[in-house]
């Protein structure tokens, strides 16, 4: 059976956790097909009998590449990086890629789980701003203070890693739920400094093949 | 300033990110020291102004190392796989790699943060249990699924991964929840083969410095 030389991101244009892996395949410039899983449409095209197929855990995103299908953004990033390692987004030295990995885990699994759509659903319509704010605030005052030992222009140093993949569309989804951000100074400077770079704009929830004409740049 | 030789695990019995460390510590044969979080007492040790400055997220585990204090138990586990690497906890093949941590994301972004402790706390006692049932079970559902074409006598194949030190205590947090764990007879299967292991019961909530009296095995 031949393989699509191509790999085929299945993602969802409003999805954080998409978002994270479109800037790792724009840094790191792989050409990629999207196909888009609309979370809302059809009541969330993620519960398809042909895409629980590919990820079982019915989100997005998944992978299709090399012959072997991935989930989980995390996982993802680190896969490319092990397969494509230029440009490399994990530091060389390993007390540093530990502080990469630990801020990437702080946002997905400490903040972006406990404000995704299911959750939110479970919630309440009326609860869900509220409940976002709670989960994301103290999320976020955690890392405004790691982020005070290990910030250069970017989240580590001045370098580009997987924890600014992390950190750019948490904070779109914290401004999508209206959370001040004013008590964070550092990460609104470098989520601001990554928003200029190309990978951040092509990769943007607002230029996708998915995103609704009003939402468009 | 003399560092201390000892590695420092701030950790909490109960605490299933914690025991996912301290089965990594023990399969590594590493050495180190327990510092005891109470996650309960005193309004919560993790609150209190000494703890927030080694983890600002209030989380256990931490680990002071080599001169670093790291939180977040994957991070955790990537660093001392990469400066203790034997024996392995990832794959050498760059595809299982990528499954193991897969799994090991789903069950620590997928499931855990939904039922920790803080998410519980805001979701009211009466709804619980229900609500730890609803955010285990389909995750779950999709591990037994994705097991079925990884597995051999752990989660990815014959040998012990990073994937199976996020199982255990999951399955465990499962078993507190009362979810039926019938339908997911591989899980079962492979937890109960890392049971068996040493390190799995050495690093066991019913064995800890700080497991109460009447839950000690």
């Amino acid at each position: 059976m031949a393989e699509s030389s191509k790999p085929i991101l299945y993602s969802y244009f409003r999805s954080s956790c998409s978002w994270r892996v479109r800037i790792a395949l724009a840094l790191k410039n792989i050409d990629y097909e999207i196909v888009a899983i609309n979370l809302i449409k059809d009541g969330g095209q993620q519960f398809s009998k042909e895409f629980q197929a590919l990820n079982p855990m019915k989100q997005v995103p998944a992978l299709k590449i090399d012959g072997i299908t991935l989930s989980q953004s995390l996982a993802i990033i680190e896969y490319l990086e092990e397969t494509r390692p230029t440009p490399r987004l994990l530091p060389q030295d390993p007390k540093k890629r530990a502080q990469v990995r630990m801020i990437s885990d702080l946002l997905a699994s400490g903040i972006q789980p406990l404000q995704n759509l299911s959750v939110l659903n479970q919630v309440g319509k009326e609860n869900q701003l509220t409940w976002a704010q709670r989960v994301i605030a103290p999320g976020f005052n955690a890392l405004e203070q790691i982020l005070q030992s290990t910030a250069g222009k970017y989240c580590m140093g001045d370098e580009v890693s997987m924890a600014d993949l992390c950190l750019v569309p948490q904070v779109a989804n914290a401004e999508r739920y209206k959370v001040d951000l004013s008590p964070y100074p550092t990460i609104s400077r470098i989520n601001k400094s990554l928003l200029a770079l190309e990978a951040f704009q092509v990769s943007h929830p607002s230029r996708q093949p998915d995103t609704p004409p009003e939402l468009r740049a």
